[in-house]
């Protein structure tokens, strides 16, 4: 009995996921609804699968230009199948590539001194993970837009608010705003729709796979095999 | 100007996919509709929408036992990152997983004429992709759910109608019946929805990432380290 | 007894490659020997072993710009693990990227009559794998270190006679030079090795392995993470 | 100038690895000598190359039953290229996996007070890398071979002595023999070598590359597509 599992049962008898019948909720339930299902093995309600497609929508595609699409993309344009390809992309979603979700949801799920843990972190110069963006200064639209949402289904709880402490306690000490961005609302939301943090990059996997799919299917379907760099793009640094 | 794309545009002054600006969508579509309008380069309707969410329930999870969660499982088990498991999983996604949905699809796009195209495969004893099933001989119950799903939301067309013609014609000329299953219906349902069958295999690597996502958190929060064959499972069968 | 194998033994009692004994082969036999052995079953002599090692040698690295360079390391540069990273340039590694040996091989080992299998690849336009290179236009001088290399060790035999036929029927043929390239020679004296040509794909992945750990380590160890392209190396070209 | 390196230089007019002309290695170095330049920047003599040969036979193969072997042939069961599956299997050479090797080099780098290291261990309970075996108590074969080699190459220096010393001190102060296994004897000869610890997995990644290529060829040409575990294999454990 080596391979256990609490997730699902597909036998000859038997085809359910965390209980329920799966047959039974096609056509009945949003994929989203059926995610939370797979994840956190109750049924969400209403608001809660609403917040999570909202959260989906939000990280699904960035453009062509960040590493995951450079990987896959490369892996596509040597001649290879759409699976490994849009595969390539999702192993570049490491700790600097979506990973700040996941710390920012340990970060909030760990902290009960918010001040304190902010100077620890300004003591050692060490960025906040989900603070602070290139562009957004004083905030993040799509942090704004998540949030409301969040309230409006009455879902903005306990974790929120640690995020805008958080916030608040950085423009306090450093007299300097870095604004909660998108991946510290995430991982705050998460945290309060009843989620683990070590599920924080799931959140982010699920949702780019598909704008990965769209760029992988793009670079087979339009683009001339075997992309290389040109050789003003490289640069020969000696031995 | 080396890497083109239709699919979205992210500069410091826009942020659009597929035309849409991206922060108006967070929390009014639903992330099927996200989606589709993605692959697609439209917005869908409610129906489109419902359809797609049922696709994606359908294929979800199918238990511990394929070669993916295999794959999936084993990696984290050698002590590696979740999005790095999650990616070996979609690399087993290949011709024998998964690959009948984007086989069917491409042979209901082009076909004319079922009767002759049955005959082909049956004479040359190839088996048709999308049909059959090990435990559903006379009908597999996702198809019946899918299609009248479908039928009620307006969406079932021509495509579906050659899926059902094969099926009739397979028994008509083999006098067995091998029934239209999952993989199938989800063929011809995603070309009648208006995809190219080279998007085939997107829909089912969509479906199955939080599958796979959820057997991968699963393998490395409860599992012990270095999953290895058991003597007992392995045989040594000389040079 | 579900997994077997014909390769290796590795028990309490017994640790055997190809029925050798695994311990008394370390630092008795050369890496391109045990090469060898593990995928022939038999151990090479020292000509075998030694054209091996030219072989290996002649694919190692062909610097930073080809896709496998590029995905590797995009995923390094995205914050995951040396052995991940390394495994998306395997991944890059396809049917346009290194494939040409094992096309070569499966032509050469297919072939009987040289001048209509030339005329067949001309009539349709198709371009012979392993003939032709952008830069060396009369002959490929790896091509040439490798075959001398095989002749001084008695080595090139009947599909190494093959290829240069077949290189000489273009010319014939078509009237016009396309030389005998690194990947055809390769393909040729893996044949002439005893090997079958399914495992030609296997010798640039091994040769290929270290240089692509080489470019991952220096990307890890040199260079900041998050690679991304420049906005004026993308162009969003519409819907 | 976006893509920098020490590497390796192919442009039209030159074909460098670490300065070395590419072509004129051919046929003149041997694989292990080719990978030891590439990874170093220098070119090694005879008995460091013969040393580098031992160490690539000793980690290459371990059977069928690791998790990396599992992972590379359920991807190519999936029906999948030869390539993608190694890769997969690459994947899976994690922390717990070969990554013994790269932890123990670090340990011995850095060690200066080798008692007061093993006691900080000790008390922690925490296994030191690279010491102890399931089988082996008394010594490991292949460090034995291994380390033998070394003096004899003249190549046993500071690093070795160190790692013996931690076997030494560890039978002191816990009263109980564990042996300097494989992968600490690899660790501390690849350190005295030159290297540095950081490259410590690419060692057995490297060695490892053909075991994996080997177990894939044999799936994909021997075995039926599509394994999945056995309804006996696996356990439904509710949810």
């Amino acid at each position: 009995m080596e391979w256990k599992t609490k997730i699902s049962n597909f036998t000859e008898e038997e085809s359910t996921i965390r209980g329920f019948d799966h047959e039974n909720l096609i056509g009945k339930i949003s994929f989203s609804s059926m995610i939370y299902l797979l994840l956190k093995g109750r049924m969400p309600n209403e608001n809660e699968s609403k917040l999570l497609d909202a959260i989906f929508v939000s990280c699904i595609d960035h453009g062509i230009a960040p590493p995951s699409i450079i990987s896959a993309r490369s892996v596509a344009s040597g001649g290879n199948s759409l699976n490994s390809s849009v595969a390539a992309g999702i192993m570049a979603l490491g700790d600097y590539h979506g990973g700040a979700i996941e710390d920012a949801a340990k970060l909030f799920s760990s902290t009960l001194d918010v001040s304190n843990l902010v100077k620890k972190y300004l003591d050692k110069k060490i960025r906040l993970p989900g603070f602070g963006h290139k562009i957004y200064k004083e905030s993040d639209p799509r942090t704004k837009k998540l949030f409301a949402l969040a309230q409006e289904l009455g879902l903005a709880g306990k974790y929120s608010e640690i995020a805008f402490q958080v916030e608040n306690e950085i423009f306090k000490q450093k007299g300097k705003k870095f604004c909660l961005n998108v991946d510290g609302m995430i991982a705050a939301l998460v945290l309060d729709l009843g989620f683990n943090y070590t599920t924080g990059k799931i959140f982010f996997i699920i949702s780019r796979t598909p704008g990965i799919c769209a760029h992988v299917h793009e670079e087979i379907t339009e683009e001339k095999p075997f992309r290389r760099l040109k050789i003003n793009q490289t640069k020969y640094i000696g031995n």
